[in-house]
């Protein structure tokens, strides 16, 4: 059940001791809980409506912006497809004991590397409240214990979703304490949640800057801060210019706010007579404001001088999130890497390129996360890498980059069998 | 050739440039530098020698212990086997580019996720000079750049060996700045690399708990802190008790001073009459000084009752790194797990059993980087694992978790090829 009067401490303390019990629950039973948690979605739905409708009017009342209020809105349909993902979860083979490397040493030893589960995270979040059921599937499937702390104005939502979860779970065979909620959102306690070292073994923020900075600030315990995306499409002097042009267009304009969304495009020189007039201008129709260098903007033609902007340095650093594009003109592909590994966040980039040479020295000499040849950088994520859901995606080189799934929430475990080896 | 006069910020945006480049360097060349630097080692022997004895001189004058001057002292043997580990370093296979997972993607999209060097790798150490070869062949032969700074008493060492590298390295091929010390060995020079975010991605502190507490209060770059070890070994019940005096022996007294070293042992109460006083009286014999439970006097016998402490609370949780034993006797494996669980750092445990489900519960329950059944907690050690060399072992869960070898030292990238895909 869903603590909400615990201290944070406290909390902490009963999901360290559930994850000790959950690391050996099989499978069947996880499953039969994400299971019973799908249903009980759907069959408590009045009682998550109520509560929403409450947080939705308090947060009317405090003025929250159509977007924040249009997050904090649930609906029977959305409901539904919350349940809909649990169950996909479900369906996702489980890290869990999975063997990742070993073999039998010189001395006769068997050696094992096991995957394991982390232990207890805690998932620090704003004001989506489907994230308490995300989150809570992606833990429990990969045998974590996971303490949610939301924001105030979906409080009322988060209590009652970790509520339902957390005794559909239990009822199932679940250790009691596996999913908690924190009550209080404010900085108080999210410091106390984020230093409790030996406790906690990883806090994921989602959320805003403000957000992580804040944990920056405080943490004690090992933080995965989800990335930000300042991601390039790169035009080589040999790419297909349509090929080219969708990829652009679909990096940039399919769903402009999120982190494997486009935010500079560099053109080689070659290219760039034919390609600019032309992608500008599909740009330019699909609503995207452009901020050119000095080449771009004499390459671009005629019929769309008047509506280009000069870019400005910071823009070649800036992350968007929305319908604007910086355009530069390069001589060639080391050019574009060193403008990306200067620029870019590592996050997702992409070469378009019919030239094999070229496609490999990008492959290997960007530094990123994922690194495209002729394809969108808008495929970083979880559920297009085949990992099913994901919890965030990571720019950290360390322990997760990419997409973090499920094996990304788990740690490992050397187990090694001897007939009582000693050290010589 | 190794930087000794720049500032650190310099040093390490060297290190990062060399990097880049280092990164796509094949393993031919990094071996052959690996070889250079060890033939290099042995012909340059007088030089380093030299430099060996001024700082051991300064050492006498500023009154170090003599073990302090014992870890900082070379001489010709000690060269001509840290050259050797070069060559056992070279002859590894290259981490690099090994492909860790993929598939094809129902849209067709090829993903392959492949290991990538870190970047630049900061090693921060105390008096032996070895560590300055050890940490750059490892860091070499995984692809990373290596920013060494070691401590102000083996400066001149350092510095001679850390110059013979890098001319070696650059000599064959390796970028200029792959192997850069860093001069000073104050606490503003630790502070500047230690914040040196963007460009140095990880530092790995090689020393006690002095240099990890200065780390740990200005670290903005991720560190791996080296692991201390309050390790156990568990008798069950069934345990033969020829194996188990044999493992518990080694365990404590083949190398006392070492992280996987036992400091504590745990017996079922049905194997203590028969085993403890035996074990106790070995131990003894081996100079081990005995702290005990009350459980455990009373079953010790009387060869032994006249040498046994009785065991403080904090004798449990400490790392004794000396021939000092805490010892104490159980109900169960469930009982043994949870003292372990409490009290252990998580770093290497063994129990000692006959029983196949004590073996499975203790391999699972037990929450530590490598678990032990019917084997010495001393086999913790990246030599032992197969893995090489390792420049460290790791008791957090997150990247790296028991040795830490060349794979440790890479992170991972997504490559995805397509046909001009685009997400839909």
């Amino acid at each position: 059940m869903a603590t909400t009067a615990a201290s944070v401490t406290d909390t902490c303390l009963r999901a360290q001791a559930a994850a000790r019990e959950l690391a050996a629950v099989p499978s069947t039973v996880k499953d039969a809980a994400l299971e019973a948690i799908a249903a009980a979605l759907v069959d408590r739905t009045p009682e998550i409506l109520d509560a929403n409708a409450r947080d939705m009017e308090a947060g009317r009342e405090a003025g929250l912006t159509t977007a924040l209020l249009d997050r904090l809105q649930l609906t029977e349909a959305r409901i539904a497809a919350i349940a809909g993902q649990v169950r996909d979860i479900a369906a996702l083979a489980d890290p869990v004991g999975e063997v990742v490397g070993g073999e039998r040493l010189p001395n006769g030893l068997d050696l094992t590397k096991v995957r394991v589960p982390l232990g207890v995270v805690a998932v620090v979040y704003e004001a989506r409240p489907n994230v308490t059921i995300d989150a809570a599937a992606l833990c429990l499937k990969s045998g974590n214990a996971i303490v949610l702390r939301g924001s105030s104005s979906a409080a009322r939502s988060n209590a009652v979703l970790a509520t339902i979860a957390g005794e559909a779970a239990t009822a199932v065979g679940v250790p009691d304490g596996a999913i908690s909620l924190v009550a209080g959102g404010g900085r108080e306690e999210l410091a106390e949640l984020a230093t409790q070292t030996g406790v906690v073994d990883l806090i994921i923020p989602r959320g805003g800057e403000g957000l992580k900075n804040a944990l920056k600030g405080v943490a004690t315990v090992p933080v995965i801060f989800a990335a930000s995306g300042n991601c390039h499409v790169y035009v080589d002097a040999t790419a297909d210019l349509d090929a080219a042009l969708a990829i652009v267009l679909n990096a940039k304009t399919q769903r402009p706010g999120v982190c494997n969304a486009a935010e500079t495009l560099l053109v080689h020189a070659d290219a760039a007579p034919a390609f600019l007039p032309r992608a500008l201008a599909a740009l330019r129709d699909a609503g995207v404001e452009l901020r050119v260098d000095g080449r771009t903007r004499t390459l671009a033609g005629a019929a769309v001088a008047a509506d280009l902007l000069d870019a400005a340095d910071e823009d070649w650093d800036t992350e968007f999130l929305e319908l604007t594009l910086a355009v530069g003109v390069v001589d060639s592909v080391a050019e574009a890497v060193a403008h990306i590994n200067r620029h870019g966040s590592g996050h997702s980039e992409a070469i378009v390129t019919g030239d094999v040479a070229a496609a490999r020295l990008f492959e290997r000499a960007v530094d990123a996360a994922c690194v495209y040849v002729n394809a969108s950088t808008r495929f970083t994520d979880g559920g297009e890498f085949g990992m099913g859901a994901e919890i965030g995606n990571s720019t950290q080189k360390l322990h997760a980059r990419g997409p973090i799934g499920l094996r990304e929430l788990c740690t490992t475990k050397y187990v090694v069998r001897g007939d009582g080896h000693v050290r010589s």
